[in-house]
């Protein structure tokens, strides 16, 4: 059987969904290193619509499944769809969609709750001992996910000091990373990559952490 | 001076906008070999909407250089800003959003016009010498921008069968190639790439073609 990654997206585009040029380098590095993939997304509508020219809220509404199958080209499923039993790991690129959508980071903090169905889907792949790989403010997501699951969980929030201290709230321990670099626990099988965490880091320098991440996970599966 | 490219966006995602996953692999390369970029677009109101899950029109109004933005991390301007002096070259990723909005060549074929902002860059950057790089339906649009400028101007619609026919009609010579491969035309300096023209190319594929023609522009310019 071919080995195979989910990828787990949340819209399209980095202020309201998943950050696009992370998506992007998470789908050409599988396909670099010949790992097949399925992508994922919540079919519900996403919290806020933001224009990405005047950066300010667009009063539309959309769904966010309907939007990350733009980056997706269309093949993309209902997280509903999501077996952890059919995949070897899971991969969440990062972005404000993530944020807001998949949990309640951006306006609740630590506070936050984890969509039920995202939560489900990341407790299935650590108890399968499968690797979950992290890129950008998704490490948060996954130590909320894991709080009570992993111990002393290493994550990286770039060099984001807030996002760190929350991080350790929540248990973890927190890696200040450049982009082109990569957090991992072994131990809990989390691979983290910091992308544009690091706001002023290059495409290039995220897209080869990012691709650090992919390759690192595609060895050991 | 930096050494520069614009890069030409029309929307966000391969049935209504730019294609996402060629745009980003523009960025990308170009961010690979240290060459700054800039990203323009055309403000003006999509000619649809098409929902990438249903595969269908989806009846909202969308702005071409507000979807964009998305792509671009809101780093982008209307095309009435870009003059062909500040830059080194242009490049023109792929997507339904160019053949749709760009030119009318989607629902006109070779009978189709381009809009004349885009049209004026076009024969700019060509009077100017400078290189011109065309990425999957944009090569069809160079050519009818280049109809009267050109001669035998070599331009690649991979495998496309009937685009490689409509090439033919404006007087260009069609060369059919895989996507990881690229059309030189070094004497009118047009360098084009399959991407998705070979809709069961890999993203890697596509990745590795597109990387080439920025290869090739940034090394010569």
């Amino acid at each position: 059987m071919m080995k195979s990654v989910a990828v787990l997206l949340a819209g399209c585009g980095h202020l309201d969904g998943s950050e696009i040029q992370e998506s992007v380098s998470t789908l050409l590095a599988l396909s670099k290193y010949g790992v097949d993939y399925e992508c994922f997304s919540v079919n519900t509508e996403q919290y806020d619509v933001i224009d990405h020219l005047k950066k300010s809220p667009s009063h539309e509404t959309r769904n966010l499944l309907t939007e990350a199958a733009r980056i997706a080209r269309g093949e993309i499923k209902d997280i509903s769809q999501l077996d952890a039993n059919d995949f070897e790991a899971l991969i969440i690129p990062g972005g404000f969609g993530v944020a807001k959508n998949l949990f309640t980071y951006a306006y609740q903090g630590t506070n936050g709750k984890i969509l039920e169905s995202v939560e489900e889907v990341v407790l299935n792949f650590c108890k399968m001992d499968k690797y979950i790989g992290a890129i950008c403010i998704s490490p948060m997501l996954v130590a909320m996910a894991l709080r009570n699951e992993a111990t002393d969980l290493k994550v990286t929030p770039g060099f984001a000091q807030a996002a760190a201290e929350d991080m350790k709230k929540m248990g973890a321990v927190p890696v200040l990373l450049k982009s082109d670099e990569i957090c991992v626990d072994e131990i809990n099988k989390v691979i983290s990559a910091p992308a544009f965490m690091n706001p002023d880091a290059s495409l290039y320098d995220v897209y080869t952490g990012i691709e650090k991440l992919v390759k690192y996970i595609a060895e050991r599966m």
